[in-house]
């Protein structure tokens, strides 16, 4: 399959969209970005790369990151563990993370949402520490996806710390549950750090290829988490990736997937190809208007469905 | 593959278990079932089939049914006009679908919550009428499997109608927003007839069949539903097909799944294979104790993973 | 002190505001109600008495009924019994009573909101029958404020029936959880009834005239219910009376007080006075906005405060 | 009336129920109160007073606070400036706050609940400052029950700055929404101070006498705040004084009162007496279980009902 002429009629069905969405602008760092940047790659699991537009510029991948986290953690800590501490069911409406702390008891729904990203941080933080933390999930998609080719973005670091008046009110919430084992100070120093990651689309592709290679980092010949973990984190992209439209990105695209607030998407076709892309205008859901779109292109130009 | 193999495998496995969770009592005709009932069924895209133990006992499909009538209102409806009348997201929690009418103005969440059915039925009566819906429900179900192997129980319908008060609720509800056309009465009763669907399980896996082969009923050589609109409805079962635990289903089996009542899981395997299992044991969500185990090990002995 | 004139006064200072707010709509015989009407009447504990404007009207007195209904049902059954199947606790938001019967199994926060009412008028039903319930709660109105001076209006009752999808689906869910014990058609049709009950605001103040005495009907000189009785029924319709937004009316109006969808509100000021007040148009809670008004200079003008 | 019998009837009367309830142990300044304490003071708009049992220990008066900066503030603020902030409706249950604070957009529900009461001591930072707002809360209270007579537990407040995870929560959460305008840490310092104000019922019966009189303190001959808010002030205390059982008290009481934590309650009949009770063992709902009795004993002894 020619992937690039694939990316090429992509780009030109959405070319009319382009600039759609609201950009987020909660931060200086975000809201500055031009809407009309749209950046797409895709790897293949044979080794076949494309990538199309501003494939090479850096963006902030926000809640992407919970993805890469997640595994992390699963790298490093039993199951048991994680699974008393966070649910796996989708959260249900864009309100519920608040209501439903509370009426489970601090334990979040998924790991996905803010609340429960939350957790895995802090459970990351008791296995290295506060800067262990930072330094190993820096390294981490370091050795994903090239040393050179991620780095923390300090300025919108320190923007979302200066702003995380929500995600405060949520740890210090799942803190009063006793959920939270390190200062609600520490959890959002590394959880401002994880989600100010900054990446190509090209780069986030490559940081994401093992997912569709039932773990393996074959540029590394490195079994990342093994085979069982990568099914669940896709399971969890595909029910739980997408906030309050996972259901909508599950009937639109049909691939497991993780959106980001900067307008970032990682989509993963099983066996087949790790796809990201990059349209920093987000739909009602919070989600990458042109991003989604392309996605929905993509699988239906190359057949690269799942389902 | 050797699928009887496998079967026997996952037999094995799953015996100490057998009896296990909590036979649902609300109608007789459901709770005189024996708990260690369990049958297994699963028909490969080659021609493949195997199936182990009470796989020939015909049992109450229940909820299963609102896959087939999705699928028949698709066929004849555009989407368009379904889809404002009924989401495509997760619903959250068990207590939601209530509460979501509410604040959803009577739009439910997706179309396998109850209430969603209830509009998807709906919609076929004002397609077909009352009696012709129900008609239509049963030829499209036989079409699929044999005219002999599927039935509506009549005990089984008329019992739900005479405890019907929660849907009933739902249904009169839905009706104060102006998301149902026809009178509750009717709704009510199509809608009971199809929860009493009676199927074994080697029937109910061919009836699933065409949603792993892209819509094609090889045996008929029919198209039964496009392509994407067999994409989307595994969508859907990946995403809404088990209630408050389609996240767990998701993560622990990875397939696309519609569990009912009695007991009974659809799970498709796109490009591969279609599987039924049985087993009228529940668990805590309502969903087939031992009949989800039987999956996750079928899952396991055969490598059919789409995750 | 002399009310005509305080009646006076109170008119003049609501005729600007006349007109304001939306009339009911839902049924015919509500919608055509002129915005204009106006009805003001009080009856002193000591026998004084004042009414102005439309004082003589009847109009539907709607869920000002479920305050008598609740006052028939003290007096024959006991409290324990009652309040082991409705609470005694105001609502918090308009959407709750649906959404906290879920979280209630079936127990209404209080008798005034519809769900509570519709428990309580089940009560009668077992009590009474169906139709010995409807003659009762007549009986009752008319002994308290004079046979002639209160019926129950066919046609409102009627419309009422045929439009109550949002009350037939409260009764199917609290049936769905045992908290009915007459079917749903009986309880809604005596529910309907007792809604269409039609008086003039002279005839409710006089209905309402023995909350303010400790329960003597000085007029018959019969204690209708036990002073602590009327306590209790005073105290929740200061906490309950005006659904969501009872906090408002106390704070405002600091009386107890119960309003009708039809416009009216009686309002008590215990050992001095009973007030009804009739303007058809409704405030956004569904309470009538120059009802409330009216009331708020009433108590200015009189100084009759209770707090 | 002889206040000092009916307060030694009441006291024979609980007598029995003394030590029930649970004590608050969130802090070790609470948890180490003996149960099995009992105060009761009393003071008539005439002059009368009356006290019993543990009427002269001081305890940690914590929500009831939230009656007095409620005060403060609207003799400092206009009503306008403070009701576009903060409610005046009940809460429903008692998970609601963080519920209704999201969709409520950071508005919370009334005064009396944490949240709403948060709202309140950052609009009296803003017109004090910090250190200034503690020291006008002090100087109000000392100025309405003498200034030996009530100080702030400094332990307390510590203790309960070092635990308030969940009013963090709710603080960083309004924040969120901008109905916060000083720092989270200033808002918690004043209000774990307000809260740590330690008073005997004595004193706390002389502190609210004001609220029975119309807003006149006679001791000093200065009108406290205007009648009408006086008012306003007692409708909030009799629809949400008591979180999510505000209903049950009034149907038991049937007084305005507010309740706290540390096991104290306010009850005021207006135009008559100031009531202070102390126990500090708490019922299901969070107030004191043998002071809710004590307060319906003592309505039943003297007659001083209000409705």
């Amino acid at each position: 399959m020619d992937f690039q002429l694939a990316l090429e009629a992509v780009a030109q069905r959405i070319e009319p969209r382009r600039g759609e969405g609201r950009v987020a602008d909660y931060i200086p760092a975000l809201a500055n970005v031009p809407a009309r940047n749209f950046g797409l790659a895709v790897l293949g699991c044979e080794g076949e790369s494309a990538s199309i537009c501003d494939a090479d510029t850096v963006f902030s991948i926000q809640s992407i990151s919970k993805v890469f986290t997640l595994c992390l953690l699963m790298k490093n800590v039993s199951e048991e563990a994680i699974w008393e501490r966070v649910w796996r069911e989708p959260s249900g409406t864009p309100f519920n993370s608040m209501v439903q702390l509370e009426s489970n008891s601090g334990v979040p729904r998924n790991p996905f949402v803010n609340a429960g990203a939350l957790v895995v941080t802090d459970m990351l933080i008791s296995e290295f520490g506060r800067d262990g933390a930072v330094n190993e999930i820096l390294s981490f998609m370091q050795a994903l996806c090239g040393v050179d080719c991620v780095s923390i973005d300090a300025v919108v670091a320190a923007s979302e710390l200066a702003t995380a008046h929500r995600n405060a009110g949520l740890a210090h919430m799942i803190t009063s549950f006793g959920n939270l084992k390190n200062s609600v100070e520490d959890v959002l120093h590394v959880y401002c750090n994880q989600c100010a990651l900054a990446l190509s689309v090209r780069s986030l592709a490559r940081a994401g290829l093992f997912l569709a290679k039932n773990g393996l980092d074959t540029r590394r010949d490195v079994q990342v988490v093994p085979a069982p973990v990568v099914r669940r984190i896709n399971a969890l992209m595909l029910t739980c990736g997408h906030y309050d439209a996972a259901g909508d990105f599950a009937f639109r695209v049909g691939l497991p997937g993780k959106s980001g607030v900067g307008g970032g998407i990682l989509a993963i076709v099983p066996g087949k190809a790790s796809i990201a892309v990059w349209s920093p205008g987000l739909n009602e859901y919070g989600n990458s208007l042109v991003g989604t779109l392309a996605l929905e292109a993509f699988v239906d130009e190359t057949g690269l469905e799942m389902l």
